[in-house]
């Protein structure tokens, strides 16, 4: 393994972090907060850190899957810790177990927080958390590639291994040049969401922080009760930003590019939007009666479904309280999760129509065995090989899926709540149902529980496998070889 | 579709359904009870309606695939017709929906009842009851290749189609003489575990119903407690029992052959046994403080354990009432299951162990992008077909889960009993957790819920697939048209 390319990597990501963290230091300044200072310490520490790393350029800049995949977990961890220590440090979060939680759930885009009161936070440290959902939601590394040049088919592996869904491929082999363009979008939806909310009456600061944790799917709220004292106007436009946010970036690409007809045919999309306004009749049905007017039932069972699809994880309202109907509704929403190519987390809807696709030509195949048939998905038939990945990647998910609930039900919580907060994390939504329903928080797991909801947030992120691989023996023993074995060759030489 | 042969099969079930109720019949006539007559006319009924459909013999006796599913999931579904004729019309259950799912439960052998007394019922109709499940447990349509003549390939196909787990094709090709073989074994080890019981105390009618709820994994209880008034001696001999009938029958059949050292080096085992005493580690951990003896708390938890992962469902214990983490071990190894080719439910021991082992390779092949590994069982390695219908077969039964869970959850009770209902039917356990846990029953659901959790029972332990194409349109235009087709070729004769 290429390890001084990973060290290169990290080093970069270091210091784009720091950056970033300038971003909150001047709104503090601004505020006269004096805990501000610390953003501008950790930012000081994380740059010299950064130089250190990337003193010395590697001589071999080429790297495989292995690399890409090392470096993109190993990069997600490093920048989570250095993201944790401002809260850490200046006693906002004073446990350093909790710090990384929510900065985990804010870079993962999941929003699940261990707060119990958001509001008491100085501004400067709220901006810090929604901020890290915009950073994340786009992914650090496909932001690194725009701006760091790599050699060859470095881009395409740190690319595959960070973007949410399947379908990535499409856009190489101008990976740089797109990686531009897909910021260029994410910019100009995000611009264009604060400006709608600050219409309805909203401060610049608190809709660039919505907006924010919208565009990254996140759900960090800037309000203890998440959405549910916005006016019906913001929850509106904060809805449709998050069925928009939701949807696989390709359309935005191909309507920048004019290619109308194209746009509008993605058949995930069709999908999504079906499975949208399928949950939103169901919902409706049941909660109509609970609400005064049906626009209000109405604005809820919108907010919701498209919060909960979209992985953003805001309520407007207390499912937990709904009839479970709409529970059970919404959480298979939260295992479908949103578009492949969008911010959004989950099992990606891309890969629901093709499993589903794949039970249908089975059937098929009993029926009629001579017919050879093949899964389609716009017109073109689906590699084997996506196939297969996509079924391994299934049963992954459901395997790290259970052993978390095995893990955390040690703490002796009941069962839907253990299982919605792993639901919640692993999917990056953010609230599950009961004690974790969306008027409480995950503070009050212990340790433990919360280092597995951690490695839940980074594996559904990180779609499973670049994560996974951190853990497999034979990463290191081979490694171990091979330094050991060039090693052996120069003193032979 | 060949539906000649089809109307063939079903009669000859259909007489053996009507031998099979002479036995409750001739118990019922030593205990002087009227309603045993009702045996009596049922088969009668069902044995001239068996004449009238096998009176024509078809000329094409050959069938595919395709008919073995329809032959297998009709049959299932007709014999449970009229098995719950008698208690419907003897009245011991009078709602036909409630008997229905009590004989689907019962041929089925998931176990889970709807009965809120059952020592209240005749000693007959208990008796046929738990009859169900020994016929269930090994396939009726096993037993009927064993005694009728059937072409070709067509043996196959109706074992495939019947059988537990993925891998019969070993067996063939005399399929008709392993049968014969496997029946054999079934019977001998009932008759052993009723002499085991018996010398423990226990009456020859309860050994023998106890026994056959074991041998097919079956799970009624013959007391309203189930297991739990019963000797420890009879505890451990059942628990036993179930883990033996939990077992991949190709044990016995090697044993039988003296094939000793094939027999213990089946892979798929090993993998059960280790399952088992893991699970037995983590439960009695947890609840050993909360028995009067070490060896009272292990007994529960061997159990526990054994009629769990067998998908027996008897419960010596209830627990509902142990800690968290007990519960989400018993829920995993509810989807775990037994071995395929057991009488057990559940997702199966080798597929998992498939499954898992394709996530270790995917791994691998992130490291080593050019190594090619092949997933190996038993030494050998797995064909590419049987992985991919593993996975295809695992994808459908999430589908198919979390789908029945979002109908009956219109009902408005908890997740974990929707969610645990769901899981003890699909994968023919019995007893969940909350208000399906061992000590209440499924009464309680409305007649849509229960359709739902019969159709969840039948799917399970037709492995989905024959069941599923009875749903698939396909089937039936196919079946017109070629009729249409003949037709037209008649005239223009």
């Amino acid at each position: 393994m290429n390890t001084k390319i990973i060290r290169y990597i990290l080093g970069h990501v270091l210091r784009i972090e720091a950056a970033f963290m300038m971003l909150p230091f001047i709104i503090g300044l601004f505020d006269h907060e004096r805990l501000t200072f610390i953003f501008l310490f950790v930012a000081l520490g994380a740059f010299l850190l950064s130089i250190l790393l990337t003193f010395k350029k590697p001589d071999d800049m080429v790297f495989y899957l292995k690399e890409g995949c090392v470096a993109t977990a190993a990069s997600w961890i490093l920048m989570s810790i250095v993201g944790a220590l401002p809260f850490c440090i200046s006693g906002t979060i004073p446990s350093f177990t909790d710090a990384l939680f929510e900065t985990i759930s804010g870079f993962t885009t999941t929003g699940a927080s261990i707060l119990n009161d958001v509001e008491a936070m100085p501004r400067c440290y709220l901006f810090w958390r929604s901020f890290t959902h915009w950073i994340g939601g786009m992914g650090v590394l496909v932001f690194l590639l725009a701006v760091v040049p790599l050699s060859g088919g470095s881009h395409i592996n740190l690319m595959r291994a960070e973007s949410p869904g399947p379908s990535v491929g499409k856009f190489v082999p101008k990976v740089r040049h797109t990686a531009r363009i897909l910021y260029l979008i994410y910019f100009f939806l995000t611009g264009i969401e604060v400006i709608l909310l600050m219409f309805g009456g909203m401060g610049f600061l608190d809709s660039t922080m919505t907006s924010f944790a919208t565009a990254g799917t996140g759900g960090f709220g800037i309000k203890n009760d998440s959405f549910m004292s916005f006016t019906p106007y913001s929850q509106w436009v904060v809805a449709i930003f998050m069925i928009m946010f939701g949807m696989n970036f390709n359309i935005y690409y191909l309507l920048l590019f004019r290619q109308f007809k194209k746009a509008f045919s993605i058949e995930e999309i069709h999908y999504y939007l079906l499975i949208i306004v399928g949950a939103i009749a169901i919902i409706f049905f049941n909660i109509k009666d609970m609400f005064t007017t049906p626009f209000e039932a109405m604005t809820h069972t919108v907010f919701q479904v498209s919060s909960i699809i979209s992985s953003t994880g805001f309520s407007s309202a207390d499912f937990n309280l709904w009839p479970n109907v709409c529970k059970v509704v919404l959480v298979i929403l939260m295992f479908v999760g949103a578009c492949a190519g969008s911010t959004g987390g989950g099992i990606k809807v891309t890969r629901l129509v093709v499993l589903i696709k794949t039970i249908g030509k089975e059937l098929k195949n009993y029926i009629h065995p001579k017919r050879v048939s093949k899964v389609k998905m716009d017109g073109k038939p689906v590699e084997h090989e996506v196939v297969r990945a996509i079924n391994v990647f299934f049963i992954t998910f459901m395997i790290i899926f259970f052993t978390s609930i095995l893990l955390i039900s040690i703490e002796n919580y009941d069962f839907a709540t253990n299982f919605s907060a792993v639901l919640a994390t692993m999917n990056n939504i953010g609230p599950g149902l009961n004690l974790v329903g969306p008027t409480s928080n995950f503070s009050f797991f212990n340790h433990f529980s919360k280092y597995v909801l951690m490695f839940d947030m980074l594996a559904g992120r990180l779609e499973l496998f670049p994560l996974l691989i951190l853990f497999h023996p034979g990463l290191y023993i081979d490694t171990v070889k091979s330094k050991m074995h060039r090693r052996a060759n120069k003193q032979n030489d």
